[in-house]
C-alpha cells in the first residue's frame, strides 16, 4: 500500500496505492459511484462500490484502492492521470464538506469577480486559479535565484515607517501606542541605506498605497520585487539587470509551467534581441505621429499613451516590453538622478510591459549635499529624512540606482488576467480586506 | 586592470586590479598613506602616496593598483588579505563622508545599544554587526530550500486585516479610508487556508504585535517563519519537520559562517539525537524537583522555567534544544487541537532553545462545527472569523497543524545575542521606529 499524490498514480497500473484528497466532483451509477479526486498534484478518477454514494463534492477523504488501466476509448485526455482510474477499496472520511454554493468541478469557473473574492478560501481551490499562483511563486523564485547568481544580498525590510515621506496623501496611518506612524509606500529608503552596508541588495516586500479609488491594475498593498545596486559605472547597468532578471522569469515560466500558459491561451511576452529603449520624448512623438493623438505636453504617458508605446515596440522591434526613460525631473521623487545633459530630465525609467507599467527605476542621488538640497527644492523638511535614510548618504553613499517590479502586475500580464485582483491570494482595495468593507463600516477610534 | 572585490586580491600578487570601496581606517605617514579598504568582502590595506592624505575614513573611493606580496613579519593574520597590500597608483573620489561620530574601524564596535540604534545606518556597516545579517538570510535561505525540498508551497500572506481576530490588546489598529483595519498579528489563519490550496504550505511574513512593554526578546514588528501541513497522521509530525527544519538551519550555518560563529565565541546549539520532547506538566515537575522553586500550578513556563528546563535538556540529553507538550487548553488559541485523551491539554509545543521560547505549534481543529463551537465558547464573535478562515473549514479541511519559527529569536540564540534589537537591521519597539518617539510625539488624528 503506497501513500502517493494523485498525479503519480498514472503510471503505476497494477499497484495498490492510499490516495488523499478532495471530491472534485462524483456522479452516483447506484451499484457504482465515479468521483474525481483532487489533490495539490491534480486529478484522478476514483470507481467505488454504493457504500461510496454517502459522500458530497469537497469532502475530504483518504482512499485505499488498485491502479488499473482503462479501457483505450475511456481515456480522458485532458488529465495526466486519464489513462487509469483507481479501484477503490476502501475510503475513510476526513472531513466533510457543507453543500456547495456553486459547481467548483468545472473546467472554467465562470464567475463573476465579487463572487471569486466572495468565496476566496473555496474559488483558490479551482485548479486553473490554483495555478496563478504557482506561475507567481516561480516569479519570486527566479527573481531570488537571478539576484543571487548575481552577488545581491536578500536582506528584510521593516513595513511600519516613521514619518510619511514617499507619498503625502496616499499612506496609511497606524495607531503606534500613543503616536502615529505609518506603512510604507515601499522598501526604497532602506534598500538604498543597505547599498551602504552590502552594496547589491533586493528583498521582496509588501508596500501600502492608500489608492482613493478602485481600478483594475491597483492593490492597497502589494508585493514589490526590489533591487537596488551600488558602484554602478553606468545608469544604463540598472536596465540591463532589469533585462537580465526579466528574461530570466520568462525562461522559468515557459519552462516550468507551458500546460498553465495554454490553458490561459497565452505566451510569455515576445521580446527580439534587446528590450528596445527610448526616451519619453521620443515615445510622445511616435505616439502623435503614429495616431495624431497629441500628449507632447504631458509629463507622463496615459494608460492609452502606454498601449500605443507597446504597440509600436512589437511593429518596430518584435518586442512586447519596452524601456522608456528620461521623464522629467518635477515628475520623479527628489532622490532622482538628474540627467547631466539637461537638468529638466532624469536617469530614470519604466518598463512598459503587453501596455502596462511593471518596473520603475533609475539612478539615485548620492551625494549628500546635491540629496538634502533637493528635499528642500521639493518642498520637504530635512527632519523627516535625516534618521536612518540620509544619515547612510552622511557617510559616504557609492553612486546608486535600482528598480521595483510589481509582483501581481508581472503575473497578471503574462498570463493575461483582466484584473490584478486574480492575480493576488487575497487582495486589498479601497472597497475590500478580505470582506467587502461597506457592510462592516466602523468609526475609526 | 581587474576589477574585483577586495578579498579577491589575497591571491592576486602581481596583478593590475581596480577596487572600489569605503576608507575604513587611515594612517598618515606623510609621504606614504596607509588605508584600509572595506567593501562587502572584507578589508585590504592599501598605500599611497600624498595625494592620499586627503581622505577621511568612510570616504568612497575606487582605487588603480598593483597587488604585492608584504614583507612575512607584516603578515596580518586577522585579515583574509593579510599577506598581500595594494600599491595604489591612482584613486578617484565616488563620495565624502563628514566626520565620523566615533571610530567604526575597531574590531569591536563597543557602543551602547541607543548609540548602536540612533546611528543604524552607519553601525551597521560595521563587519562584526553586518555578520550578524549574513547570518540571517542564511537562516531564510535554509527555511525556504528546506520546506521546499519537503514538497511545501510557499505563498504571500496579506498583513493588512479586517479585524482584530487574534489578539485583542496587542494589535495596531490601522485607519484605512473610512474604515478600521489592523496588522496582522500573523498569518496564521492565511497559512490554515491555505492547507486547503496547496496542502503543505511555508511563508515568511511580517508579524506585529503591539507589545506594551519593552523587553530584550520582543519586536513590535518581526519576521515569522510559517509552516503549515495538512493530511497529518500524528501529530507528532509536526515536531518532526520542525526539529529536521532546525537540524538543517544549524549545518547550513555551520558550514558558511563557522567564522562568524568563531568571532562571536559561540557554537551552533548542541543536539544529541532527537530533541527531547517532555509535556509540561512533567516539565514543572522536573523543575520542582531540581530546583524547589514551584510552578506546577502555572498554566505556563516563566522565563526561569524556560531556562531551567534548559539545563534539565543539557544535563540529561546533552541537548540545548527541547520540546515543551500539551500546554493547557485554556491558554492556547481556540483553534488548538484538544488531546484525545485529556481535553483539558492541547496537541501543541513550543520549542526552547538556549532557554527561551523559539517556535510555538501545534495541531489544529479541523472539523468545522468543532471550531465554530470553541470560537463561541472563547467568548468571540462568528462573523469576525466567518471570511475568509471558516469557509475554508466549512468546505472541507484535512487534518492538519504547522508551527512558527521567529526570525529575529533564532538568530539572537544563535549568535548568543544579549538583545533582539541586536538581530534585526531595523528594530522597531514601543519607543523606536528608527527614531525614538518619545522626541516626536504627536497626536493620533
Amino acid at each position: 500500500m503506497k501513500k502517493m499524490y494523485v498525479e503519480e498514480t498514472a503510471d503505476k497500473v497494477g499497484l495498490e496505492v492510499e490516495l488523499k484528497g478532495w471530491i472534485n466532483s462524483i456522479r452516483n451509477h447506484k451499484k457504482i459511484v465515479f468521483l474525481d479526486l483532487r489533490d495539490r498534484s491534480g486529478l484522478v478518477q476514483v470507481v467505488g462500490d454504493e457504500r461510496f454514494a454517502v459522500l458530497n463534492p469537497e469532502d475530504v477523504i483518504v482512499i485505499k484502492g488498485l491502479v488499473k488501466k482503462r479501457p483505450e476509448k475511456l481515456f480522458n485526455k485532458k488529465l495526466k492521470t486519464g489513462e487509469v482510474e483507481i479501484e477503490a477499496k476502501d475510503f475513510k472520511l476526513l472531513a466533510k464538506a457543507e453543500t456547495l454554493p456553486f459547481d467548483i468541478s468545472k473546467e472554467e469557473l465562470g464567475l463573476t469577480l465579487p463572487t471569486l473574492l466572495d468565496y476566496r478560501s473555496l474559488t483558490l481551490r479551482h485548479p486553473k486559479i490554483k495555478d496563478i499562483f504557482k506561475v507567481q511563486q516561480t516569479i519570486v523564485q527566479t527573481f531570488r535565484k537571478t539576484m543571487t547568481e548575481l552577488g545581491f544580498f536578500e536582506f528584510q525590510a521593516p513595513t511600519i515607517v516613521a514619518t510619511a515621506t514617499e507619498g503625502g496623501a496616499e499612506v496609511f496611518p497606524v495607531k503606534y501606542f500613543d503616536s502615529q506612524a505609518y506603512l510604507a509606500q515601499s522598501p526604497q529608503f532602506y534598500k538604498q541605506i543597505m547599498v551602504s552596508i552590502f552594496e547589491k541588495v533586493f528583498t521582496v516586500a509588501h508596500a501600502y498605497r492608500a489608492e482613493p479609488s478602485v481600478t483594475t491594475r491597483h492593490l492597497t498593498e502589494y508585493v514589490g520585487l526590489d533591487v537596488e545596486m551600488g558602484f554602478i559605472d553606468n545608469w544604463t547597468d540598472i536596465m540591463a539587470t532589469a533585462e537580465k532578471l526579466l528574461k530570466d522569469i520568462f525562461k522559468a515560466v515557459e519552462d516550468k509551467h507551458s500546460d498553465i500558459l495554454e490553458s490561459y491561451k497565452t505566451t510569455i511576452p515576445k521580446i527580439t534581441g534587446r528590450i528596445p529603449r527610448i526616451k519619453l520624448k521620443e515615445a510622445k512623438e511616435i505616439i502623435y505621429k503614429r495616431t495624431g493623438r497629441d500628449i507632447r505636453q504631458e509629463p507622463d504617458l496615459d494608460p492609452e499613451g502606454e498601449k500605443e508605446i507597446w504597440r509600436w515596440a512589437q511593429d518596430e522591434h518584435n518586442s512586447e516590453l519596452v524601456f522608456v526613460s528620461h521623464y522629467p525631473t518635477k515628475k520623479r521623487p527628489m532622490y532622482t538622478y538628474p540627467d547631466p545633459d539637461n537638468a529638466e530630465e532624469t536617469l530614470s525609467f519604466d518598463m512598459i510591459g503587453r501596455g502596462q507599467e511593471w518596473i520603475t527605476g533609475g539612478q539615485r542621488i548620492n551625494d549628500y549635499k546635491t540629496l538634502t538640497t533637493n528635499i528642500k527644492k521639493w518642498g520637504c523638511s530635512i527632519k523627516d529624512f535625516e534618521f536612518p535614510y540620509l544619515q547612510a548618504f552622511k557617510y559616504g553613499m557609492p553612486p546608486e540606482g535600482g528598480f521595483c517590479l510589481g509582483l501581481e502586475r508581472i503575473t497578471m500580464n503574462i498570463l493575461g488576467l483582466k484584473n490584478i485582483r486574480e492575480a493576488t491570494l487575497f487582495p486589498r482595495d479601497m472597497e475590500r480586506v478580505d470582506i467587502k468593507l461597506s457592510s462592516t463600516k466602523q468609526k475609526n477610534s
